[in-house]
């Protein structure tokens, strides 16, 4: 610790995450549901020696922790008196949290403890994800299966521990299952060529992806079905935008981005 | 972030651990194999509010997400020119780490990288151990087979999710089964009375926590055989000694610390 008597923690990262999840809306709500998805994680100097990933290659599994920089606050919000923990939080210049959440896996509209969810807002905005090591590339990994936003800080690498992780007898009240994939995503023509073009050229598993992505309903829990209401995230450098009527899905277009000088 | 630029990120304590291992020398290198062993996590303000475990008393397991505290430098070390990646560390005020470690579990003698390992000397001193939810107790948990020293700062806590964190396919090299209990362990007569009397009083599982931390071996893996070295550590607020021969074990007393007026 930096000072006596103050228990907070700093911490550097180790390393950055680069990922094709490069807006928020649309991640899956865990590692692992979209296998397709594969990220790279680059370690940062001073911890960029391939002598710290020595051996890793023989893990199937790794446990990443990192930080949700998304959901952190730069500034207090402004608040009454006296302050609300969301704004006690603000103060010590961390993350917004507030005491429950509602997890889109209970509907939206049913409260639990901030404790009892995955969220990101959260007291300590640390995520934790189980992702596939697929490969080690001197000090880069490349893994499967990650939720992590494009740019996401790392904080540390661990293997997963199959004897001690791995828990058969464990339960998980709402989120003892998995999500279903709930959607059956088809393609535009105009969508159906786009992504035919850009496999062939750049984005070999593109189609999966966005169909994995798709399937597992990134809609807020809260949205009414509305058949002309058009959604959109971007992956890679890419533009999605799609429509959604029960539990059909149909992409409408995947688009180069194009910078605001292009 | 509390400053534009700096991407370290500051994190407070939201909780502390009350443990019955005192001291580092005799904790399990994991969590889960000493199930006998139970302790409490107590959260901290502002974060103490019953709302934010609502619902957590539904899931078998958590994670926490806590500091190696004892395994924290407060100053950089003295090193040459240029600096190593510990100096550097160091000068973050954060940890002591090097690029790679040797688990006991290879006996000791054997490198791999840091973050291959679950070493608590890291570049960011963070662990991570999955526990057995045993209770709610307003604002504080029971929690049973943890690893954690006394005094642990909590960083976060997640309720374990089977269906993300549950990998059956999962192989983990060195570690991939589970340490054996490796030594029988029996008491000499002046131990067993001593135990007898404190499960009696105070202590109604003291002899099973006992035989299961030294049935796995605490000893350092470099450690020569000699009968007549006297191994110690601090559990609760009692003093236990033991021999080792072989894989027999021999306790040798549990006293009560007398504190240093007493």
């Amino acid at each position: 610790m930096s000072e006596k008597n103050d228990p907070r923690i700093t911490l550097p990262p180790i390393g950055t995450i680069h990922s094709c999840y490069v807006e928020k809306f649309g991640i899956p709500r865990q590692s692992g549901l979209v296998k397709s998805a594969t990220a790279m994680l680059e370690l940062l100097p001073p911890y960029d020696t391939p002598d710290s990933l020595r051996g890793l290659e023989e893990f199937s599994h790794l446990w990443i922790i990192f930080v949700f920089h998304q959901s952190m606050r730069e500034h207090p919000p402004s608040s009454g008196f006296p302050p609300s923990p969301e704004a006690m939080a603000g103060q010590a210049g961390v993350t917004s949290w507030k005491a429950t959440v509602r997890p889109p896996r209970l509907g939206g509209n049913e409260r639990i403890g901030v404790f009892s969810s995955r969220s990101n807002f959260r007291p300590n905005p640390i995520g934790l994800s189980v992702v596939e090591l697929l490969d080690v590339q001197g000090t880069t990994l490349k893994l499967g299966g990650g939720d992590f936003l494009d740019g996401t800080p790392v904080l540390d690498i661990k293997p997963y521990l199959p004897y001690a992780d791995r828990i058969p007898e464990a339960t998980g009240a709402y989120a003892n299952a998995a999500p279903e994939r709930a959607n059956h995503v088809e393609f535009s023509p105009g969508a159906e060529r786009a992504i035919q073009a850009l496999e062939d050229e750049t984005r070999p598993a593109l189609r999966k992806l966005v169909c994995d992505m798709l399937a597992y309903n990134p809609r807020p829990a809260y949205q009414p079905d509305d058949p002309d209401r058009v959604f959109g995230t971007r992956i890679f450098d890419l533009d999605l935008r799609w429509k959604q009527l029960k539990s059909k899905v149909t992409v409408l277009s995947v688009d180069p981005i194009l910078d605001a000088c292009g």
